[in-house]
């Protein structure tokens, strides 16, 4: 049984709500926001964004990737977003785990050998998104004067902490 | 000036409506969903879901990248998903480009050589999604018994159509 079902009959109301909306593909704010997938966090009531407002990219842990560069790239280039917040957050599954370990365990698990791949775990959640931000600060595919911001969200209280 | 500030101000009045919570890590529908960084589609709310229910992961077209395996897999073996959904988007900016062309844009306009490099763009969003489900269905480090299922979400309507 798969849950899917209930994504597609929960998509029936939503579909009265939301009516007919021709938004621009262009994001009204300029903003693109990199953060976690946690379950936790529901990005767009948590930071007051509106259908059409920003762009949201999301991996384990909210990290800058090649993966989370090409598709800034993307933003930016082709539909003008100017400025980029990383937003982390409290109690991440990026810090339940080491590499070494992580990797040991999908061998035993699936069989597959993954030594040497970095899943990009941390310990400190402030010093990962300094991390990031520096990774977008020196990125040359992300022009000069595209302003970046960095953020600790609490999954417990749903609050939003500027990180310098 | 950066528009963070008002995502801050906006975050204020957030916390009073979120109080204070501790859900678990662990998503409780046990559904990872991957799905693009559009700014016309708001997942949470699209799909019926709570805080806590499901991962979300974001790219540019949503799609199967390294770094989605990368954090699928910290998913499912961490915090134990067992199910993933794939959901495309009408007018999507990866159909916006080819990947000559806009090789040929980076350079010129950031003097940066990217060519070779692969930004995933597509033309048919249903072959998209079929694409991607495969990728996902012939990975090794994805489990068998995983549920994958995929979606075309209808950026004007709210709407989400089943892909087989």
């Amino acid at each position: 049984m798969s849950y899917f079902e209930n994504f597609l009959k929960a998509n029936q109301a939503y579909v009265e709500l939301h009516g007919d909306l021709h938004l621009s593909i262009k994001p009204k704010t300029k903003v693109a926001i990199v953060t976690c997938m946690d379950s936790r966090l529901h990005v767009a009531p948590a930071l007051g964004l509106a259908l059409g407002d920003a762009h949201i990219l999301r991996n384990a842990g909210g990290r800058v990737t090649e993966d989370m560069i090409r598709s800034l790239v993307i933003s930016q280039q082709q539909m003008g977003t100017r400025e980029i917040v990383v937003l982390h957050h409290t109690d991440c599954g990026a810090q339940t785990f080491n590499n070494e370990d992580f990797q040991e365990h999908l061998k035993c698990e699936l069989g597959v050998d993954v030594s040497g791949q970095d899943f990009l775990p941390f310990q400190d959640i402030d010093e990962s998104v300094r991390e990031d931000m520096k990774l977008l600060r020196e990125c040359p595919l992300i022009p000069d004067d595209v302003i970046i911001s960095g953020a600790v969200y609490d999954v417990d209280t749903g609050s939003m902490r500027e990180i310098y």
